[in-house]
């Protein structure tokens, strides 16, 4: 199975349109929730559609250690497990092994490494990490790469991305010949150099996958930076296939992505902000914890239709949320996917109408507003 | 405002009927789910209301400390604060001054205490419970009493019910000139004593109130000394008013209680087991936490309506709850409040139709099979 992608309107870089999928439709540019162990944390799957997801991203880390993915395959697959029965993407489970998994020894064939949960011992490949996401039945798998760290010499991140380069081939190997498969996206690499991303775009193109993800970005390097390798990067890649920026972002980072090209972003932020307390919104980003909020009877947004931003007030939110009660979460979580999901949709109208630079310029004046003023 | 009761149908003790309040009727026998600190935990209102609930508990004790009973009324009141714009009822606060504030002292004036999340320092008197009260919209206000400790002896209840009438009396004066008032309820004491508990009835009937509570059960005495108790109670009481059971119980306390002529009950049990992974259903308790639930495709009850009972397999909830995802508690929460709002209408209906003592005999098979057969 494939992954289509149709392109409807262009505005500069910037493009809208529908991937295709086994699972239905995704419009682009799209943005996936992070459902990290089987659960768009503190939301329920019919929520998560009603925001405007048309996707969802999980876990291959958090979820072969538990439940397991064999488990989950017994159990008929994540979408069935989790109750959401439209397109799925994982990764591949590489990033979080680095990040969270104990005594990690990288070689040549994968990962070793230990579980953060129980200390069992697993051992992530290319050739594993496609089973996994086969098991779970994903829509669009990730191919093993090694997000490489930095800041990285040249030297280093041309080494990572080569790596990365054999096992993306060995991941597309093993995976179209797995049962059922999803589409395959492979995953650009090459830190902050020009011409190591460049040269694992075009290797990538020589294997050939169904989709193009810019990987290794939003890892410390900074807005400016990562913009300038998106300019640096994009423009080689095939207008024909999508481009998904990895881990990305904070509102302005994906309207800058969009901007250069990007058609397909995920990130934690809307819904791990939501648990701590950090509502977006149009006029900027709300702490709701600070004690400005702590008699405000206005809604985070009086003008929109989802319930969350409209019929509980700040008050209200604010109490929430220094109470540690999980109607704090709920409420926030649903509150920043739906601001998510509609910063998403008048991207698309402003790409499909033309007006995606005076769209931008609105976005940014209104974001340094610095919220609405206080009452 | 009173509250008035229309009792539709009897069978034995037991009666259906609507308790009428300004804020909308309530089916009894009816089950108040507790919204403790302005939200019936990892629930939405409007859930809350699906499952049936007519009503709900408010806890003037969590609320007069955070965020404070002026404040709520600054805000207009709990029933905008939470988005609940159906009856609530509220406690004196008085139970959980004594579980959970520090440094309590209690004096014929009432109890000072701190609060257990800032040390801050209280006087809770008859008086200052029934303003509180007030503040917070209540449509259903409680007296102001002391729940009696078990064990106690007779001269302790008789002393401690002798002040819990005076502070009801005091407590209906002052409230009668409050603005806005909801109605009132008197508490019947007097621990395990027969005598006690029947000379509380006959003071609180002599004072006059809108209903009648019996409080200082399901402390630790057992359901057989508390179904005694209320045998050796409740025939005292006026028919003509609601009777309600304060902080019961588990499904089998509410059945024999109801077959002992109570109209009305509040726990926190439904909603604090949905937390930590106690399913209640037809067939007993279920323990989602337990290994032998990891691969149950089944859900815990698939001829419900209820999304929670009937979208999600065992498995799945086995692993949110192993996993302390927040999804977890939503849908156990969820299950949870909706057998119990099934369980009153379930009893309603046999009392309307005469076959309560045939529901009983039945309730009992069917809890002690001991859940439906594992896999």
């Amino acid at each position: 199975m494939s992954a289509h992608l149709t392109i409807a309107a262009t505005d500069g870089a910037a493009r809208t349109g529908i991937l295709s999928t086994r699972k239905g439709d995704i419009r682009t540019p799209a943005f996936m929730p992070v459902g990290t162990a089987g659960t768009v944390k503190a939301m329920y799957t019919d929520q998560v559609r009603e925001t405007g997801a048309d996707i969802i991203l999980g876990n291959t880390y958090h979820l072969m250690l538990r439940p397991g993915a064999e488990r989950i395959a017994r159990l008929g697959g994540l979408h069935r497990f989790m109750n959401w029965q439209r397109p799925i993407l994982t990764d591949s489970g590489g990033f979080q092994v680095m990040s969270l998994a104990q005594l990690r020894k990288m070689t040549e064939e994968g990962v070793a490494f230990q579980s953060h949960i129980d200390g069992s011992k697993h051992l992530l490949t290319p050739e594993r990490s496609m089973e996994i996401q086969n098991f779970l039945g994903s829509d669009i798998v990730m191919v093993l790469d090694e997000c490489t760290p930095h800041p990285a010499t040249h030297d280093e991140a041309r080494q990572s991305m080569e790596l990365s380069m054999r096992w993306a081939r060995r991941s597309r190997d093993h995976h179209r010949n797995l049962p059922n498969h999803g589409a395959l996206f492979g995953i650009v690499q090459g830190s902050v150099y020009a011409d190591v991303r460049q040269r694992s775009v075009a290797t990538l193109e020589e294997t050939g996958f169904d989709g193009y993800a810019v990987g290794g970005l939003a890892v410390g390097e900074g807005q400016e930076i990562m913009f300038r390798v998106l300019e640096e990067t994009v423009p080689h890649m095939t207008s024909e296939k999508a481009r998904y920026l990895m881990g990305v972002g904070k509102p302005d980072d994906i309207v800058g992505a969009v901007a250069r090209g990007i058609d397909m972003f995920d990130c934690v932020l809307p819904t791990r902000s939501g648990r701590t307390g950090q509502a977006f919104t149009r006029y900027g980003p709300v702490n709701i914890r600070n004690a400005r909020h702590a008699e405000d009877p206005r809604p985070l947004d009086e003008n929109s239709d989802c319930p969350a931003s409209r019929d509980y007030s700040r008050a209200y939110l604010h109490h929430l949320v220094k109470s540690n009660e999980i109607l704090g979460a709920m409420l926030m979580t649903w509150h920043n996917l739906h601001y998510y999901q509609q910063l998403m949709a008048d991207i698309r109208g402003a790409i499909a109408e033309g007006r995606f630079t005076a769209f931008q310029k609105r976005f940014a004046e209104d974001q340094t507003r610095g919220d609405i003023d206080p009452l």
